[in-house]
């Protein structure tokens, strides 16, 4: 019961792991130039670590947030009520990032899970046991994924191809080995990548700092650039395919994710590059009919004007959006763990969710 | 004879000014910052500050190797064979930026004058003059570009407008004023400017960094956002034109310019919005037939994996190109000091060059 998920990926990181009763988590913000770790061995330490951005990534927080309240049950050890007596930790771990789609799933999974216990249950090690189940779950959804985009290349083409991503996708991202980055492992794994061509992105760098560590532990030939020089790239460096990760997609198949993804969307349409999708189907919100209702997220211009410890504002105020919105009529393919939608629309979303899969 | 050009700017700075026998240079590396200047009184100062990037931006490193000449002819005094004692200062200015093409422009504007002055002339006193006058006629140029492109919003818009531009062409860059931001400060003062949103322009920073602090002086309403945020910004914020600088302007109209122009100008076209070079004629080089001819320069990855004094290298490696082409299809409008030229070809510039126009 207290081994460690493992990811079957190279490199050996994880960046969530429950070990000797503690959550560890790879600090992210540090990253790439140490490596270090935090152990967590209650809820308010992971939502602090869900809020101050050592954990990110919309998967790998949602399980981050399920072990919480694992962590949080084996504090309360024996209670007569357990909904109640973990419930100020719910609204504790709910608050920490309240956009994150899949935060709220997972302790939705986790709430039912409780609600279903007999009443002579052994609680925290139920929990335990959901919460390792949400992690072996995700995990096992980016192999899905990893290979069915994976097939979506081959089909296409029979030899290494040049491959362009945004952000950060990877084991460090998710449950492990990564929803964009597992397509790009699997990918390499088959022998169909040539080189990974990395978008920095701007302004936290999940590409340069955390898509470039993960590539290098996995000896995947990869390459840095910045933003603005994903068009020169598109037409000079015969790249073939884009491929994305999603924080959430609407029931039309409109994506929302990092800030970028939309402007690479029409760069790829131009000059005739596929662009695929990849996320798990719990990224998939129904309830949401098009990616215009959603309100982008802003954060603060100072993100834009310190650069390490230096101040370069000068007196202007900035717009800092942290996602955009890419229309479903630019995606040539979304892949989810459940099976891939070419073309994305409303009717082909809707049946792809109505295929039952057990979590 | 020895006072200053004056740029007629909002603002009080002078990015190249000759004060008391010295060029004084508004060191830009230090911008928003601190505000500093470097004095030079020979040649070899000169071509430091252009090496080190103290001056930067095409037209103003072409005006501070003008006078850089002069620098040298006043430390010489006296000679017999002007032509022999100041070769090697025009060898040591022609090597601090090889590529620039408005330097070897102006300092073949300087030889031609040099060999043009009769034996009994003054020489430090004419090539100063020489030195003046390439700096007047670049901010002479500069203020008809400004008219020009003001004049082309004009004709479409009565009302103040969105604008988007990348990098720096202000009057840091030039012999004041500014190519694209030229126009956009007359167009401001035309009452035509609502919001100027600049791109941060990765990896140097000259948006935030540069185009940010003349907008604060200039008291222009504008707004910085990270290059990859262009997209969104055009579908959300209701920009009606992007107006960017040129290096080098090809003779069938393609457009050689910071990385990331060649993706705005897709950018603009799948939003409809229009697209405007502003460069002077001096940076139109007839014997370069189309863009795809020109090396694009690479420079070195520490340029991406330092933050301030923070590295952040993942021991990947970085494609780090300087500038992109843009094709004349994508281009809507370039503006000179000779006029416009819309739907830009080979004919309409061949055209526009045969028209005469002294410096």
């Amino acid at each position: 019961m207290q081994q460690a998920v493992k990811p079957v990926i190279a490199g050996s990181f994880s960046a969530l792991a429950w070990q000797d009763n503690t959550l560890r988590l790879l600090d992210q913000r540090l990253l790439p130039a140490r490596e270090v770790y935090v152990e967590c061995t209650d809820a308010a330490q992971v939502a602090t670590a869900i809020v101050d951005m050592q954990v990110r990534g919309a998967p790998a927080i949602g399980i981050a947030g399920a072990y919480g309240i694992a962590l949080q049950a084996r504090v309360i050890a024996t209670s007569m009520d357990w909904a109640a007596s973990l419930a100020e930790s719910f609204e504790l771990l709910e608050a920490a990032r309240p956009t994150a789609i899949n935060l709220s799933w997972a302790l939705k999974m986790m709430r039912d899970r409780l609600a279903r216990l007999p009443s002579d249950a052994d609680v925290p090690a139920r929990l335990l046991e959901a919460a390792r189940s949400i992690h072996q779950s995700d995990h096992e959804a980016n192999l899905a994924m990893g290979r069915l985009g994976m097939q979506l290349i081959r089909n296409h083409h029979k030899t290494p191809q040049n491959l362009l991503t945004h952000c950060n996708t990877g084991a460090l991202a998710t449950g492990g080995y990564g929803t964009a980055l597992g397509v790009v492992r699997a990918a390499h794994e088959a022998g169909l990548v040539d080189t990974l061509f990395i978008d920095e992105t701007r302004p936290w760098l999940q590409g340069s700092r955390l898509t470039a560590w993960e590539m290098e532990r996995a000896g995947i030939n990869a390459c840095v650039h910045v933003d603005a020089a994903a068009g020169h790239l598109m037409k000079t460096r015969e790249i073939t395919w884009v491929i994305v990760g999603a924080d959430r997609i609407a029931a039309n198949g409109d994506v929302i994710n990092k800030i970028g993804t939309y402007a690479l969307s029409i760069l790829a349409m131009h000059h005739g590059l596929r662009f695929m999708v990849v996320a798990p189907s719990s990224s998939i919100d129904m309830a949401l009919e098009s990616g215009d209702d959603v309100e982008v997220e802003e954060r603060c211009a100072a993100e834009l004007f310190t650069l390490g410890n230096q101040s370069i504002d000068a007196g202007i105020p900035a717009f800092n959006p942290v996602f955009d919105v890419t229309p479903a009529d630019l995606i040539d393919v979304i892949v989810t763990e459940k099976g891939i939608v070419e073309r994305p629309d409303t009717k082909k979303l809707a049946d792809l969710m109505s295929h039952r899969h057990l979590h």
